[in-house]
């Protein structure tokens, strides 16, 4: 019974910017949620990369490896892939790339999933480093990140589209992390250039948030919106 | 099969701003998704209240009436009600009922629902008047409202409240409506003095949003956040 007319996701972006870094959901329960998706592990340890019902760990130190089910995460979003659009990519790098999607399929105000299998010319990530209580602020903890990059690499982008009315809740905008094919290459995407590559779109009507509500840090914190405005632009871009 | 675990919103607060007063849902389908709850109407027509599985339209002529299940909505949250939380209030208005029950609840950072149920010794409300396309913006549509009051009314108090991180997805903080016993007086609720009541409320992991991503004007609209916010507080406090 998997609804793929929804984005699940667990926790918000803003929770966050504070430094609510400590693992609310286990992987086992979020996949129950999604087949494809992206997220962070607890302590902010990397980036993950769940894809066809297996979720990934890109670590701070280059290796990926398979996330086990009763690891925890304090922020991930997820669904069950069913593709509406499918079609080749003209764009050749990240920018124009995201320019032309948002305009040929209208997502201005819609949340939709981005997938895009191929070889990129050239791509490049970035992996949040783990943190260790008592955690710092996204931005801090996130100053500075190792940076990945390879030539001529076969792999998978996955992630979302959420209209700017959502940053807060969830990355407003573009958020789209990357895993190749050999898993020698992953992270938050920070850019690439697209030898031959195939794009999928999957737009939402529906979007669900599942907050922490009996974690007592989420419970206790006094978030700004303005500050978690700037963060996520900040440390999500 | 009523979830009883989140709120269900259809549109968000946000596209009444700039005018998107168009119904997007019918009432009957809103209702497969709660039985509790509140909204507006197609061309912002008045002030909707749904309570133990009906709607009600609160119109600027001070008249009550059930909505049929054919009439559409821009805008309404709704949930299956199943109350965690029961007990007399003891704040004798608004300010400081809100201000108690966000502390004693701990809602701060939780969506929840509210209905209290009971004898007001004088209550107020006001009624959103309907608009002909093409619509103006939400603030210029209700820089005039008809307002109403009573003295020792009987009634329900329905509504929401929400984390201030999803202002402009919904209104961030309380958005309560009211509906008298006899169905005499309705409305958005401007404030009210407590003879004696009791408050349920529910709280909730869940908010998820459905949004009208096949209506032409919400694809196309360019929001503004900080309009938006700012909007919301002039025009749903």
């Amino acid at each position: 019974m998997a609804a793929t007319d929804k984005i699940f996701q667990h926790g918000t972006l803003g929770l966050l910017v504070p430094g609510l870094f400590d693992g609310t959901i286990t992987a086992g329960e979020l996949l129950t949620h999604g087949d494809t998706g992206i997220g962070t592990l607890d302590g902010l340890n990397g980036e993950v990369i769940i894809i066809n019902g297996h979720a990934y760990q890109a670590r701070e130190d280059g290796q990926v490896r398979e996330i086990a089910a009763d690891e925890t995460l304090p922020f991930a979003s997820v669904h069950f892939e069913k593709p509406d659009i499918s079609a080749p990519i003209e764009a050749t790098n990240q920018a124009d790339f995201e320019t032309q999607v948002v305009r040929d399929y209208r997502l201005r105000n819609v949340f939709a999933a981005i997938r895009i299998d191929g070889t990129f010319k050239t791509i490049k990530t970035r992996v949040a480093p783990r943190q260790q209580p008592p955690y710092k602020t996204l931005v801090q903890a996130t100053a500075t990140q190792p940076e990945f990059s390879g030539e001529h690499v076969q792999g998978t982008i996955v992630g979302y589209y959420a209209p700017q009315l959502f940053q807060g809740a969830t990355v407003g905008g573009f958020h789209l992390h990357f895993l190749s094919q050999d898993h020698q290459l992953g992270g938050h995407l920070l850019g690439f250039e697209i030898e031959q590559a195939e794009l999928k779109i999957q737009h939402f009507a529906d979007f669900q948030v599942h907050l922490p509500i009996d974690n007592e840090a989420y419970l206790q914190e006094e978030f700004d919106n303005e500050t978690i405005d700037h963060a996520i632009n900040k440390a999500e871009r």
